[in-house]
């Protein structure tokens, strides 16, 4: 499949190399191509160049091309910018298409742990389907730090995904695509509303991560 | 331990259960006794006094008498009245007291799914270590179903709870209780701020409930 990620962050290129180990073909897409390529990844002095040095096959384009040339796109930006970089990526270029938005509605201006632009009433999921109705939005691997998203065999034991959305075959095209990476517990918690629910475990997450010391966790649900 | 148990509902009669099991010494307060002791159950033809009768050792009194009898307090009233029900038992029978909190600042008025009272900048469990300061609140059991509090082997595989509070000793006595029902994964996720986390789970719970049909889960850390 065609996929185009939106957001060149660490998820984004988690992300990228998973889709391209499961057989797909890959674009990222980024607001500025040039100053993407040049930029430092997390500190080091390894550019995002070198990455895609060793990533041969992932192509790299502005948001609406990536968008455009997509059959299925991924918004893998910060959750505070998702809405305006998939306003640039273009209503036209999303219609139609299964949207897997693992974005999170955190406000990181306070410290940490970060607050939530949104919680019990409202979610960043539905926002986006309601910004972009002709797109078919699943909300999913948002619970998980993007160590894991690709890697569950990173865990020492099964854990569990959610998948939430209104369109009942786009939520089956991504539990798809995380069956091939090894996540074989999606729970399909509903409507895209119930995107509410795992944006607001973050709240959990992030202070298990401080207590565990590690960000390389998820959880199981067991019934 | 003597025991006091302020709220007669599910949750308090599933603890008062457990405790007694246990081998405590449990009491239970509830703000009019003789309203209580007639009160059916859950829409049952079964009252209050019927279990009473059944849970003979347990005894029944006003909130400020439990609290003032008891070694360690539970907060096993709705989260909507938690407030008002520890005013009634008294800052000074809390004083110096461990206070297990297990409610939810859940708001029902809406409907199903519950919005909440408040969520990423305040506590259910702060706001309650605010109004009584002496008292050393640890928050917990609150991630869960009343079914698995007392009973965590009625789930297939070992799941985790969370312990929350500004006074690492109570936080141990807490946990002894838990360890005494079998719980054995008891993370400890900090001061009392951090029950803002293991409240919010709350989202993600109710909508997991539905989509699994039941009540009877919970969630293990997988690290």
């Amino acid at each position: 499949m065609r996929i185009g990620i939106l957001g060149t962050g660490t998820v984004g290129r988690t992300l990228a190399e998973g889709f391209v180990r499961t057989g797909h073909d890959v674009s990222m897409g980024t607001r500025d191509v040039h100053a993407t390529t040049v930029r430092r990844l997390n500190s080091t002095p390894r550019s995002f160049a070198d990455w895609m040095a060793e990533n041969p096959t992932v192509a790299l384009a502005d948001l609406a091309s990536t968008a455009g040339a997509a059959q299925l796109v991924v918004n893998a930006t910060s959750g505070a910018n998702s809405l305006a970089a998939l306003d640039t990526a273009g209503a036209t270029n999303l219609s139609g298409k299964v949207l897997i938005d693992v974005a999170n509605p955190l406000d990181f201006s306070g410290g940490l742990p970060p607050t939530f632009t949104v919680l019990d009433t409202d979610s960043l999921g539905e926002q986006i389907q309601r910004a972009f109705p002709a797109a078919r939005v699943v909300k999913t691997l948002n619970t998980i730090n993007a160590s894991v998203m690709t890697h569950p065999d990173l865990l020492p034991e099964p854990t569990t995904l959610f998948v939430s959305g209104d369109d009942a075959s786009a939520k089956e095209v991504a539990s798809g695509l995380l069956g091939e990476f090894g996540w074989n517990d999606v729970i399909d918690l509903g409507d895209i509303s119930t995107a509410r629910g795992t944006e607001m475990w973050l709240g959990l997450w992030t202070r298990t991560m401080t207590a565990l010391g590690t960000p390389t966790f998820n959880l199981r649900i067991v019934r």
